[in-house]
């Protein structure tokens, strides 16, 4: 067992992430001691059940004091306000992190909300499956995924210590670590996941809208590739909302390239130009090769794919 | 063991599907004897070395002498010529079938191409990975997958019973059976496996080009949505193409309608809509349920899903 990497931390927000968290941090032995905070009596209670955190509190400021990792994983949208609810607990020197999939505007909101002496540095596990709330999570959630920190541009040999501190940490979850510019995050997760989850929504709802396919045939012949949007249609519905409105530019910009591809793509089905199809589709298939070179299509549990089997 | 379907088949083109079909229908028993042909002597090669059929053949008109069941598996686009090719070997009162994934033109091309006294009927098995050629066929391959016959509406009594006797061919290698009008056919595959194609070669490519970010980057963060599209897109560029020009109504009709709604969801981001796309995410998020419950999600290999892992 290696030495905790933190004493105290408080997770706020239990849901399929944060309730990762807390169990990969305990399995792994990377904390002391783990405080849970959730807006919803009902998965406080829930968290009570599962037993998978040292204490459960109803108040933020509570939740918080004392600790040295305070981790905000409520849906995008919410991390504002949790930052503030929080704040009059946070101790100087402790460390404020989040689990958001957009960093941008969620970054300038933690720095507003932050009393001097506190170390703000934003993340974003890229992790996650279609099922949401505490039940949902599991310690192994964040095995070779990565985690990518946007911490400020910041001199200060402390703060640089707790961005090592708070790599160690995901480390010892078993993520890899990547720092990267906020507003690059904004864009690069607004093409490998944003607009993936925008389209996927949109497709299921055109099909759900057919007159002419009966929903129960849409289904019955998913597996011919509807099937694996359903599954990413499947995310949670609110902090899916958050997403899109806090990345609104970058989604935008990476969407109307999307639509003008696709209009060309649309042009050459009307016209029978199949050689400009088959120079796509071959130049596609190169780039999945690329995706399995860079480890990313591994064994690991990720997006449901194993969990559905269960 | 069950008793043989048919006596003797014959399979022309012998790539993922062909070869499958070869495979399941030997594991299975339900024939007696399988012939192969493939227009491609590197193909013909191969399947000799795999030695998983009976005979191959460098003649098409050989190949199908004699054969009570002539299985036509070359690209959707060579079908009606694999069918001219073989018409002079087909016997009265043998059965020809194919498994393009479009059905309307291929349906009539087989109709012209075929003597009196032979049963056209075509079909689809809806199963597949993205791996292609005679390597990547496997005998589980249509195990509990849904393969649709398109008969035409003939009232031939001995034309039912060949329906009949090719549904117990598929039922005997793993397949459900659906019969089905070709026209509603096409209209449901574009729904259902021709647009997600083409919308996830599209975002692959328009990825590809961005240049502010890294090719590189949208591999190494591909996790968060993006590695799903990219093994639909790895599928095989020539059966796309094709399909594509052979369902161009129906895709351009379906394609249509999913430009529009993606238009009505890129106004709602823009204008800060956040309950219009609360309202689809949450509705798209229940037919996820009605795919796990029609069973469309199972342990059943699919999409190359468990391939991957080996």
């Amino acid at each position: 067992m290696t030495s905790p990497t933190y004493d105290r931390i408080a997770v706020i927000g239990c849901g399929l992430i944060g309730s990762s968290i807390v169990r990969a941090a305990r399995t792994h032995g990377v904390v002391s001691e783990i405080t849970v905070f959730d807006a919803s009596p009902a998965v406080r209670q829930r968290v009570l059940e599962l037993g998978i955190a040292d204490q459960v509190s109803d108040d933020p400021v509570a939740a918080v004091t004392g600790a040295d990792l305070v981790v905000l994983a409520p849906p995008p949208g919410a991390i504002a306000d949790a930052a503030q609810a929080c704040a009059p607990g946070l101790k100087s020197g402790a460390t404020l992190t989040d689990v958001g999939s957009v960093k941008g505007q969620v970054a300038r909101a933690l720095a507003e909300a932050t009393p001097p002496g506190v170390f703000v540095i934003p993340g974003h596990p890229i992790a996650g499956t279609e099922f949401s709330g505490p039940d949902a999570g599991f310690p192994e959630l964040f095995h070779n995924r990565w985690t990518i920190l946007t911490p400020s541009p910041s001199e200060d040999p402390a703060y640089a210590a707790a961005v090592e501190r708070l790599t160690a940490f995901w480390e010892g979850i078993g993520a890899r670590v990547e720092l990267m510019d906020e507003r690059h995050h904004d864009l690069v997760l607004a093409v490998t996941s944003h607009l993936p989850h925008l389209i996927a929504y949109n497709i299921v709802g055109t099909a759900a809208d057919l007159e002419e396919v009966a929903q129960a045939e849409v289904m019955k012949y998913s597996a011919g590739g509807f099937r694996d949007f359903t599954r990413i249609a499947a995310s949670d519905p609110v902090m899916w909302r958050d997403v899109f409105m806090l990345n609104k530019d970058a989604v935008l910009e990476i969407l109307a390239r999307f639509t003008e591809d696709l209009q060309a793509l649309s042009r050459a089905i009307r016209w029978g130009e199949g050689d400009k199809l088959e120079e796509l589709f071959t130049r596609t298939r190169e780039i999945r090769r690329g995706v399995i070179a860079a480890g990313q299509e591994s064994a690991e549990p990720n997006f449901g794919r194993d969990r559905d089997r269960r």
